[in-house]
């Protein structure tokens, strides 16, 4: 918070000292907590670590409203929380109107909270998830974390690694946007939100209105770089840059990314009267901007035909890689996912083969396998539930089904008049709101992190 | 196709000869096909089965179709196969209109059609798919199925008095019709396609054209009868009728849809100006059909807001329990997948904790498990297909879900204005009907043994 606070003091913008007040209440309230939980740190069990991260991610997103408060009081409290959780979720999904006149501290800070969001992301992704062994993510526990003999030190070396990583791709991103001629500002408020795949803008018509080809082809790669496995980079650097075109997690989300970029450029091109080119630069830009939960557009794909209004639907829930900054399901469960089905099939006509799972070319136990099967599960189910939540409240079923959607897989718009492309969450009823506020959070922590909490079971001893 | 026949002759309705004509081409292609396979009974693998059954589904509709190629030639080739597969599979979605005015042996021949599919999917879930362990139905081997000495004359036996308590109920169902005031013809017609959850009917109107709330509360009684497993009405029978109450899937069965007419009929009384009475009649009655995949309708749903959309939209997945002529994802596989998802909740505080699956008090296999769970995702996955192909030939998105769903779930109706409970499946596109027609058969045959024919090892040896 101080520095939206520090840099509106050096531009001369308007309403820094909002920051200043808020950054010295969170700054209070994180020395109480500070001293309230002095002493020697507990064991770390699942327990545990499910509940401080449930602590965490509720009541940040609580404090990191407070500027929103202080400085935009036309806003409500649902509307500053909202906003707050779209921003640390890297969602993207907004209740503010006018962006471009609103106070350049409240813009920076959005894209700063996404930024940071998608920190907390890959730390989740890293360390947590894989520990609390949420929805098949202990596959990607790292050898360290298991086997070598001092875990948590090798863990906080690899954090540092990818810190700098991602503090390195966004500077590139910054960059590359100011150089095919994005104002200075523009940039790096977009950059931050890029490489987090969050999607906030710093304009109503997000990069459309930005009418810079150039920089939607630069903002494309960009958010295909956010969504890729940040450990491969980290061995990359270290002179494996090859594992990165080995990962099979890799491979299907390029082929998953270009395929549906063909098929709606075709369905674009169809049902426009455009050139090739161009159908095939938005089609490119919006298809990865919403498959990997990042929410930019660079134009209104409600006018690309029902076909490509079905794809940018099914493409909420995919998301990218894990171990990245993206949401929804993940490429990975689809890997699993269809072996799983094609054993399945396998086994009608040899009832007793015996058919082991891989995963990049090593076995899975069923243990994964049950785990991941569970979370696309339960995925859908609290994609119904939310969906049902928001149609009570009087949206239409489109508004209500993509507003579902959009939220549990962070991903920003959704579909139809008022929260598509074009629109925002603005003229929402208050209980939808808080509605995708939860779904959220839900998708954010992988469901099984909260949901894990309703269980009496935890409870117990 | 001589029953219509004797049916037009003893009533004198015009049209008959069509059925005679039609009749004599299948009887000869019958007596063909018994001349070629005269010999030595083939001893029955899985493979032989899975190859019966995909050939009789795919060869009677064509023949089914002959009589609305005969009688009705302003119908193109894919209506007459469409309305003879939406006949068979009891699915009920049609593409005649006008139905009142429709010769009486058509109208006959669509409602005989349907009683015999209900028939044919009685067997396939008692006999064929358990055998053929598809999508979990093995957990419905009868016992003597796997144990018994002589296997097939016991099938034989129970597939007897299946089909004479078939009969009984349909009976009932007629008369029941007509005490209450329904013409003989409309109720026997109706009687068939109500007990096989088939959803044709004798008007466009539906039966909310006969404006008769008594018929629809009895109506409602004989579909929720229709999809109640069958074996257990021979238990009843047999002197045992309290295991239909306390069977585990008729339970949740009753519980799901008494939720859902509840809540419907909150939403339907809000958004309307009716009695309490009216809308719990109409709920019952339109929740019933919809989610035992009959797809009668009583009125026009669309104006009951948008949380009765979303509802009807995903109870025409649920379907009804197994070994009855529903279609549909089943109530067992939601159990089933609702005991699968908690114990994954409690492995996460309890990563050591061994947790057995039961259905019915009695532990599951994990074989089972792995088969259910497969199945609901390649539901969902046909169900994405179906939709991206029905969207990709300009369908609109709700019409293109909806029908994709009422589909391949054998329900009937969709939603929105073209195929919804008012309207119906004429004005489609050829290219769309033919996409509706195979993804009826495919939720028929539960997809498996129909998608174990694309594996390259079918076909090996």
């Amino acid at each position: 918070m101080f520095i939206p606070w520090l840099a509106s003091v050096a531009a001369g913008w308007k309403g820094g000292e909002d920051f200043l007040w808020s950054g010295l209440t969170a700054g209070f309230v994180c020395i109480l907590v500070l001293l309230a939980t002095r002493g020697e740190t507990p064991k770390i069990s699942a327990r545990f670590g499910i509940l401080v991260v449930n602590f965490l991610w509720w009541v940040v997103p609580l404090i990191c409203a407070l500027p929103f408060i202080l400085a935009l009081p036309e806003l409500t409290l649902i509307d500053a929380i909202f906003e707050a959780t779209s921003g640390l979720t890297t969602t993207g999904a907004t209740v503010l109107t006018d962006l471009i006149n609103q106070p350049r501290p409240i813009l920076l800070w959005r894209s700063l909270m996404q930024w940071i969001g998608g920190l907390g992301i890959l730390s989740l992704g890293l360390i947590l998830l894989p520990f609390l062994r949420v929805g098949g993510m202990q596959l990607f526990r790292m050898e360290s974390s298991d086997r070598a003999d001092k875990p948590l030190p090798r863990l906080i070396e690899i954090s540092k690694s990818i810190i700098l990583i991602y503090l390195v791709l966004s500077g590139l991103c910054a960059f590359s946007y100011i150089a095919v001629g994005v104002g200075p500002f523009d940039s790096i408020a977009h950059a931050m939100t890029t490489v987090a795949t969050g999607g906030f803008s710093t304009r109503d018509g997000s990069i459309g209105a930005f009418a810079n080809p150039t920089a939607e082809i630069i903002i494309t790669c960009f958010m295909f770089l956010g969504a890729l496995p940040f450990v491969l980079y980290l061995q990359a650097i270290r002179g494996r840059p090859f594992l990165l075109w080995r990962d099979q997690q890799v491979r299907w989300f390029f082929l998953i990314v270009a395929f549906f970029i063909l098929s709606v450029t075709s369905a674009h091109y169809t049902n426009n009267d455009i050139s090739l080119g161009q159908a095939l630069r938005e089609a490119a830009f919006n298809v990865t901007s919403i498959m990997t939960g990042t929410g930019y557009a660079s134009a209104n794909y409600a006018g690309w035909g029902s076909f490509a209004t079905g794809v940018f639907f099914f493409i909420m829930f995919v998301g990218g890689c894990a171990g990245s900054t993206t949401c929804g399901i993940k490429i990975f469960r689809f890997q699993i996912l269809y072996s799983f089905v094609i054993n399945q099939l396998k086994k009608i006509i040899y009832p007793k083969g015996v058919f082991v799972l891989k995963y990049d070319k090593n076995p899975i136990d069923d243990k994964f396998i049950a785990s991941i099967i569970s979370f696309i599960y339960m995925y859908l189910i609290i994609f119904f539930l939310l969906s049902a939540l928001l149609s009570l409240n009087g949206l239409d079923f489109i508004t209500a089904i993509s507003g579902a959607a959009t939220s549990i897989s962070n991903v920003g718009p959704g579909l139809g008049s008022i929260i598509g492309p074009n629109g925002n969450f603005s003229s929402l009823p208050d209980f939808s709101k808080w509605i995708l506020t939860i779904g959220m959070i839900l998708g954010r922590l992988e469901l099984f992190a909260i949901l894990v909490l309703f269980l009496p079971s935890f409870w117990r001893n």
